[in-house]
């Protein structure tokens, strides 16, 4: 599979000694990280369905419930697979490379700056695995509890994703865009696999802002 | 002034063809900067107390009035000087340098990753431009008459400034904190007129963040 340079990524003039092709084929990372995330969300629906709302506090609206589902993968992506490429630093060369290794080579045909070790990329890395992950745990908590800090912490997380999602296509974009290797890279991986962290923040961010807002209001109301 | 390569910015290696040493001292550019932050707070916090608390509405308070001026000289920086750096891409080269040319060219100093135009600077600054400044005086606004949505605007450009300034510290860590020229400016520039922007930004975040969980808390109240 290597290609000029001793690896199949662009531009083929980076140098990454030592280089270690992926064994694993796409389908064989895809399929567990779907079904591995489908899990997750059908345990994390049954237990805010069935355990959180038989207590007296209000119900969970099924909005609350997915948005639990969401912080649930988004935190987990987080501490667990953006965590292995942060302190995975070896992960091109490993004679036995792991799942997590396998998915960052792969991820890598469609943005190299993973191969590379980008500063900006490792630097977006560094807040996702060590603030937004657990702020994304704390989110779950904080919806199940009804705590009154739960629509900031999670409209915090989301600009966060924000945030970072606009410099990492920023710098993209400044860079000169030659970090994919095909049109099909570019569209599934580079757009395609963010998208879900570009549109769900979003619609979760407008939402906060609107309670919010709202909350604001009502309380305006009352003082009147 | 220009050492090694013609110019005085570390590391000395970095090309600057046709680079015009600056023409104003440290004290030419600081001065007037200072002297028109003092007079746009003086401006702000006058017309707040006089011109907007002689309505029927609520009294704008102390803390309302001094943020108010925060967010006119932020929006400001992002909109004049940011913009400046932003859209004039040859400062170092002009035969006549403007204010904000020579102001860059001095910060260049303590990071000449402006000097180089280096992509995750620039796209900083695409975001602090368009984003951030435009926000910072849609607060002002949004302050003044009292809107609902006053806290949750503010904490979002809040949380835009944190995590700017977060990409910019780590990036710099990561590339080797090799961009200034002395521990002086290290120390005044880097750190110390950067701390504004980690520390008021900061403090507004958390007082939002407060308020908008005081404004749950009591309509959960109301609603019991």
């Amino acid at each position: 599979m290597a290609a000029i340079g001793g690896h199949p990524y662009s531009p083929s003039d980076i140098e990454l000694p030592g280089f270690v092709p992926q064994q694993l084929s796409p389908l064989q990372l895809v399929v567990p990280l779907i079904g591995t995330s489908l899990l997750v969300i059908t345990v994390i629906w049954l237990v805010s369905g069935r355990v959180l709302n038989t207590g007296r506090s209000a119900r969970l609206s099924k909005a609350d419930r997915l948005i639990m589902c969401w912080w649930a993968i988004t935190g987990l992506t987080n501490l667990i697979i953006e965590a292995s490429f942060l302190f995975t630093r070896n992960y091109l060369t490993k004679e036995s490379p792991s799942f997590f290794d396998e998915i960052w080579k792969e991820y890598s045909k469609a943005d190299s700056r993973y191969a590379s070790r980008d500063t900006t990329i490792v630097a977006i890395e560094v807040i996702a695995v060590f603030l937004r992950g657990p702020a994304s745990l704390l989110a779950i908590y904080a919806i199940a509890s009804r705590k009154s800090y739960s629509y900031i912490l999670q409209f915090s997380v989301c600009m966060g994703h924000i945030c970072a999602m606009l410099v990492y296509y920023i710098t993209a974009y400044l860079d000169g865009m030659n970090f994919c290797v095909s049109p099909f890279y570019f569209w599934t991986y580079f757009v395609g696999a963010n998208s879900p962290w570009v549109v769900i923040p979003t619609l979760i961010a407008i939402r906060s802002w609107k309670l919010i807002s709202q909350s604001f209001h009502s309380s305006k109301v009352n003082q009147d």
